[in-house]
């Protein structure tokens, strides 16, 4: 057992630093490849599920919104007992012209040397039918 | 690395079961207990972070609704490494008279033994202010 006692600040930077990257500049997209482990993330994104950093940007760099904006109402950590975190995000965005949708992300980060990556990663947006 | 091939399965079932008895008669919310571990459980709801079997269906048994209806509108799982696996919920629920509300929850099992027990809850109601 080895819990990470800073993990509300680790998960918030990432955060933080995860989606200035998603929500920049398009061409900035492929740089999100740096989050990820080459096969040891898996993602799911809208039910789809992918493999790997390359697959994994790839999938992000195929959506195809120019510009996004992005409100986070809550973001929940928990300390993984591998020194990782666990990380809930839920939020609000805006893709171009399109109506805003509530989403909700939860993100695994597993240590790896002074550092973390993405373990998983699983995105979806909320619909509406109350 | 020890992937369980059964993955969607195995959180399918759980979600099944583990809401069967969360919506089910109010006095029957204290066997949520079995699907926990006496410590090595985490749970976040609505950002209030409670730890143990014990503490987290406390917690539970005192919300203070006596009927819930939930629909369910998406469960996405992966595998984990341990042979484990992460399941993340959304939907709808709604409390005795109360409106209806968007929720998401987020579960890892753990393997141990020939069974699971829930290391990670986070449960969040899903505001709108769209």
């Amino acid at each position: 057992m080895n819990l990470n006692p800073q993990f509300n600040q680790i998960g918030e930077t990432f955060v933080k630093q995860y989606y200035e990257v998603f929500d920049g500049p398009r061409e900035n997209r492929e740089k999100l490849a740096i989050f990820y482990h080459a096969e040891l993330s898996l993602m799911s994104f809208e039910g789809v599920q992918v493999q790997g950093a390359v697959n994994i940007v790839e999938k992000i760099k195929n959506l195809t919104f120019q510009k996004i904006q992005r409100m986070i109402t809550a973001i929940d950590c928990q300390p993984t007992f591998d020194g990782g975190v666990l990380i809930n995000v839920l939020g609000q965005l805006k893709m171009d012209e399109d109506p805003v949708h509530g989403f909700s992300q939860t993100f695994v980060l597993k240590p790896m040397n002074d550092s973390f990556f993405i373990q998983h990663d699983s995105f979806r947006l909320v619909i509406h039918n109350a």
